[in-house]
């Protein structure tokens, strides 16, 4: 199995995410293909020692994709680009899957011109992982692909999310929530009430509405199916609520003594949170409804983030998981 | 100032709410009308000593409008609760504000029909408090009185929360935020991308895009402005988010001793941030683009946050809010 790695474009220096694919190859015994600035990547792989080793190779780009670019228009002038490139060498098959912790909505948009999308399958959804106090992750879909979506979008997304939990996390029949502001059936706005009657109506396991403060507490559902621009809220948010608490902790740690003490004694309990909240220790969030598999990281990902991000690739490619939602997708399209 | 307070419908015993009722009536020298079952809100007040005390008087109702109605049909059919009969009394003048911790939807549909809008204010937005770690609350505004918003609905809130925070909180020149998915211009939703567009014309301090998760952490604006069904799901991930690091420090300290030895320094430090992110110590949220004072308190409130409700409220009285809005609506629709 071959994955490309796009290593330009990220908050974090090429050398950083050569060091994170490095590390998977090894550990997964896969080879990576590295798509960047040529000379930079060979001096990066040598220092590294692994210049000898065929398993990693360069694919060469000259043009990078910056966070602040435009995504469609980005795209669509940067040929020569690591990430454009990268998608034309997953599109002929010269790899298996492609991971970029670059410009989110380029890659959606540069997958979605040069992958192409699945037929029947609306809209493309990314599908992240979403930590859980009593028990496995959840997977949310969609935080951040198709915003301004329609009631078939979601249902889209919840007929990808059960295929992925099924194929790849082993559940056999994953349960189902609809993000909403409230438990009950009319709560929300027109997209969530519409989508609501179509998920009633299966195939799936519907468990109704699920409101964001339960989450992680709760863990009520496997997947969670909103549109992209809420799904992106909802993730920002709770990052947010997170550093919220932690940074008055430390706040009041650094003012008081007895604080002080007590930090030293709980100073396990914060590498604890720090492990579930880190989207680090996730890596990787799994473009869906393109044909072929895509992996988004996160724009400021260290080593230990690539190698995870590869692996999210990896079980994708492992279970056939394109394969799995084109052919499923009839089924549920002819209800 | 007479303040009505909802006692019927919360989460929260009538005795509770009359309880917060009667310290805020000592603590800011006001009358309070509680809206209620009357033997049992004299039997309540009598309990409490208070029963010959002019500034308690009973607002009788018979009918309760639950949290799991559907708010247009309850507010419609139930004409003797007493959240519809609170605010009947505000619009004929017996009170100057109404505080309800009842069902929100309801709240907004009842003082839409009772009092009306405000011209040219196109819809009501709920301005709730957001904590910050480094100054002031923020104000988000609409935390979900008006889903399925438009671009103007968002320009409206914007102008309501600016001349909130100038008449409120003595801010000269508020700067406006819209929460969005990205920092750059092009980032975002139809609604957000439109909204850019408007509130870049003025007369708003505008300040750009706002991304979730650096909100408490950064505070970059005085007020956040969204979409309702947005809003809620914003604040709903904040609790989740700061809940779960909380129960993960909980968790762990439960099964390490250490981190238990420790936890007993930081016990202040827990307190703080229970302070600091707690609804209880905000309260209320203020219903704007009405015509009268209305405050929505959570659910499930003690006496504390009743108390820090009605003094939402009283604040909006004594600064003459509603008209303020009304008399300066005009300047700004005719841009």
């Amino acid at each position: 199995m071959k994955i490309i790695v796009d290593t330009l474009g990220a908050d974090t220096h090429p050398a950083e995410i050569v060091k994170g694919g490095i590390e998977a190859a090894y550990r997964y015994d896969i080879e990576i293909l590295f798509a960047g600035e040529s000379d930079s990547l060979r001096k990066i792989i040598k220092e590294k020692g692994e210049h000898k080793e065929s398993r990693f190779s360069i694919l060469p780009a000259s043009q990078i994709i910056t966070m602040e670019e435009s995504p469609v228009q980005a795209v669509r002038s940067k040929r020569d680009s690591s990430l454009v490139k990268g998608l034309r060498a997953l599109r002929t098959c010269e790899a298996d899957g492609f991971v970029s912790p670059g410009n989110t909505g380029a890659v959606v948009a540069g997958a979605i011109f040069t992958l192409g999308g699945i037929p029947r399958i609306p809209r493309p959804g990314i599908a992240a992982s979403f930590p859980s106090l009593i028990g496995d992750d959840m997977l949310v879909i969609d935080v951040g692909a198709t915003v301004d979506s329609h009631p078939n979008h979601l249902v889209g997304f919840a007929l990808m999310g059960s295929l992925y939990c099924q194929s790849i996390k082993g559940i056999a029949a994953p349960t189902v929530g609809l993000l909403n502001i409230g438990g009950e059936k009319h709560k929300g706005n027109r997209l969530v009430s519409r989508t609501y009657e179509l998920l009633e109506k299966g195939p799936f396991k519907f468990a109704g509405n699920i409101e964001p403060h339960c989450m992680v507490t709760e863990r009520p559902v496997d997947i969670v199916v909103c549109d992209g621009f809420v799904g992106n809220i909802l993730l920002k948010a709770y990052e947010g609520g997170a550093a919220a608490v932690i940074g008055i902790l430390q706040q009041f740690i650094k003012e008081n003594f007895i604080a002080k003490l007590g930090a030293i004694g709980m100073q396990a309990a914060f590498t604890s949170v720090r492990a579930k909240m880190d989207y680090r220790s996730y890596g990787g969030a799994s473009l869906l409804g393109v044909d072929g598999v895509v992996v988004i990281a996160h724009g400021r990902s260290n080593a230990e983030a690539i190698t995870a991000a590869i692996n999210v690739a990896r079980l994708a490619v492992q279970n056939n998981l394109t394969t799995q939602i084109s052919n499923n997708v009839g089924e549920v399209a002819d209800e």
